[in-house]
Formats: structure tokens, C-alpha cells, sequence
């Protein structure tokens, strides 16, 4: 398998992330230079269908995209250890939590950079501040969820690190770009992204 | 079980879609007023954790939201008609396809609803125009993206009917609110769209 992906970016990190808990070592890495556009050249359409990155593709050709689909997939062939669930019950609460920081957190934050950075303003036809400020203010209000449900829990969606924590961490340290930290309040979530942040696997992909 | 459902609101509708395509009778429908403001409640956030509709409740008493989390686990104890995938590979196409309906297509036209239309001023803090704009393009550029796939292919991410035309359906559907209409350039996607709003399970929760 290959994995297009490119260093530094958000959604690919998350695959690297999640291989690198697994110990996944037989998947070849293809970088891809987004900030060049290699994204879009008519061969990277052609076999993605989108210009995104990170994208799979297995050894009987096909390729697909959407960070948590890998994932996902990726589990099915590596289970161990679990980062989705063992049963469905676990498996939707998780997807819960994962879905949450990513629809809250993680897209909110990367809009924010995305409109704000101006290296940035490649990836968009125009930089939006209102765009920026209204996802500032949408992921922070989530902070606060999060906050109150890591003072009780060790962990996001379980108890032990899923994918959840993968999503909620790799979208806060995209903020680093513009030097943003998260509000000094929210001391449980401080305590949770030190932690995952000391896991060996998040110096994949970075 | 019970699910915590809003009539006409998109998120909710696709949990009684899908329901629906599988003949589900036995989950309890409550009826959420949003427009009412009954899923800020005190009793609601504490069951459920956030203020969102469709949530279910489990009879053991747990309760999680996120519509997707909800259908898929739905389907795993309703598995026919398979509406996720029946295998890895499978899955993450579907998961895929889902997953671009909703960010690149659900999502940006809720945000483009609720940016615009005078009644939902009750949703938002502040409606922001330029975020319904924003997103108003964003969602026309991925239907160029769905009418180049709709062209080769029936129904979206499949040879059948799956998650990710519910999603699709539904967040066109919700567009009909300030009376959007997709361009009618897209062709291969008004065939795909009126034959999906023909299911008989598309008048569930509309
Ligand atoms: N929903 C996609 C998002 C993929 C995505 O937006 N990737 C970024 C890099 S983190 C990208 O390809 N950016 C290129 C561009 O915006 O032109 C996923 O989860 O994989
Ligand atoms: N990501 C959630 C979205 C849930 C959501 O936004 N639901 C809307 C109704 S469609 C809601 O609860 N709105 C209430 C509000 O915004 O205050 C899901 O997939 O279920």
C-alpha cells in the first residue's frame, strides 16, 4: 500500500499518527508538496478524485481519500491496538467523541489558520476574517465541552487513547502555525495534550 | 430505544431515513422543539452532553449523539439493506463518500441556512454573512465534483443505495429553506436527486 501524505499537513498526520501507534511499517510513504500544487496536477485527480491529501492506495489500484476512512481502514488490517472500538456500542461512542472533535475542533481550528496565515492564502481563494473569527470563537466554545469532559476523564472517548485524541490533538497543534494556544482556563485539556503530546507516536508526520 | 429527533432538521431526518430504508418501528421518536430551545434545557445537557439533536438513548440508559455514529450503529443491529458497506474495503469507499457529502456538501449549506435564512438568527450568535457566502461556494464546488461522479455511476459512493446519498439528499433538501436550487448544469445530479427524494423513505421526518 501507499500512503500519499504530506509532512506537516493536518489529515495526513492523523493517518501517520495512528500507523505509527500501530507499528504499521510496510505502507510506502509518497510526499506530496501541497503549497507547490502537486495536489492538483491532473495525475494526482485523476487517481484521488479530489485534491486532498492523505490518500490511500492498496495494491489492486484503488485509491481512495478522507483521513478517518484510512484510519478506519488501516484498523481492519492492523486491530491492535484498538482505536475505534471492540463493539458497536464502544465503537459509536467513539465515533461520537471523534466526530465532535472534528466537526468542533479540528475544522474549525484548521478554517481559522486557513484564513488567517498568510502563507496560507495559496489554499484559498480568498482569505475571509469573518470566516477566521466565527471558527476561532466556534472551537473555542468546544474547548470548554472538552475541558469539562477531560476533568473527569483520563482520556477523550474511552478509557484509553482513540482516535478521538488523535483528531483533538493534531487539530489543536495545527493552531501552533499562528502561534495560538488554547485559552489558560481550560487546565484539564492542558494536562490531556501534554500527555498526548509525550506519546512517541505524535512525532509522526511532523 | 429512543431517539431525540427535531422535524425538519437535516441532522435528525437522516437517523429517520435510514430508519425508514430499514423498516426500523420499534425506537421511541421524542420529539424535540429546537426552535424552542428544548436541547439546551438542563435535562437535556445532561443527557446527552451537548445541545444537538438526533441523540439515542440505549435501554441500559447510555445516550450518544452524531448522526452518523447513530445510524452506523443502527445498522448493526439492523443490518438490511446494508446502507455502510459489507467489508473493509467497501466501507472506507462508502465512509469516503459520506464523508465528502458532509463536509463539502451538508455542511456548508447548514452553514449557508443558518447564515441567511431570518428565522434561524435563533441558532446563531450572530449570523454572519460572509460565512454563508463562504460556504454557499464551497458547497457548489463539490456538486461539480458529484455531478462528474453521478454522470458514471447511479447512486453516489456504490452500485446501491448507501449512507452517503442519505447525507447528500438531506443536505440539499435542507437548501430548499431560502429556496436554493442546485445550478441546472448539474444534470446527472437533478436525475440523482429526484430519484432519491421518489424513496418512500425520504418522507420520514420531513
Ligand atoms: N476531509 C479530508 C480533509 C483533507 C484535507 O483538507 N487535507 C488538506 C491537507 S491537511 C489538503 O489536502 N489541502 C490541500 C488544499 O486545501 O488545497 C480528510 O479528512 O482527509
Ligand atoms: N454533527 C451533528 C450535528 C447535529 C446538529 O447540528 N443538529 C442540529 C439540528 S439539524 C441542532 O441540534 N441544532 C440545534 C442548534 O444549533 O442549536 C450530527 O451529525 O448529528
Amino acid at each position: 500500500m501507499k500512503l500519499y501524505t504530506s509532512y506537516r499537513a493536518p489529515n495526513p498526520r492523523r493517518v501517520r499518527w495512528v500507523m505509527a501507534e500501530k507499528g504499521v511499517e510496510d505502507v510506502e510513504l509518497i510526499e506530496v508538496d501541497i503549497m507547490a500544487g502537486e495536489h492538483r496536477t491532473p495525475e494526482y485527480r485523476a487517481r484521488v478524485g479530489v485534491p486532498h491529501v492523505p490518500a490511500l492506495e492498496l495494491d489492486e489500484g484503488t485509491t481512495f481519500s478522507e483521513s478517518i476512512a484510512i484510519c478506519r481502514f488501516l484498523e481492519s488490517i492492523y486491530p491492535e491496538p484498538n482505536l475505534f472500538g471492540h463493539d458497536a456500542r464502544e465503537q459509536a461512542v467513539i465515533e461520537m467523541w471523534t466526530r465532535r472533535c472534528e466537526f468542533y475542533l479540528a475544522n474549525p481550528i484548521m478554517l481559522n489558520v486557513r484564513h488567517s496565515h498568510p502563507a496560507l492564502a495559496a489554499l484559498e481563494a480568498t482569505q475571509v476574517p469573518q470566516v477566521a473569527q466565527y471558527n476561532k470563537l466556534g472551537a473555542e466554545k468546544f474547548m470548554r465541552t472538552l475541558d469539562r469532559r477531560l476533568a473527569e476523564h483520563e482520556f477523550i472517548a474511552s478509557d484509553r487513547f482513540t482516535i478521538a485524541d488523535v483528531v483533538a490533538v493534531v487539530g489543536l497543534d495545527f493552531a501552533r502555525l499562528i502561534k495560538y494556544r488554547p485559552p489558560e482556563e481550560f487546565t484539564h485539556l492542558a494536562r490531556w495534550l501534554e500527555a498526548s503530546r509525550a506519546r512517541p507516536a505524535a512525532k509522526a508526520g511532523v
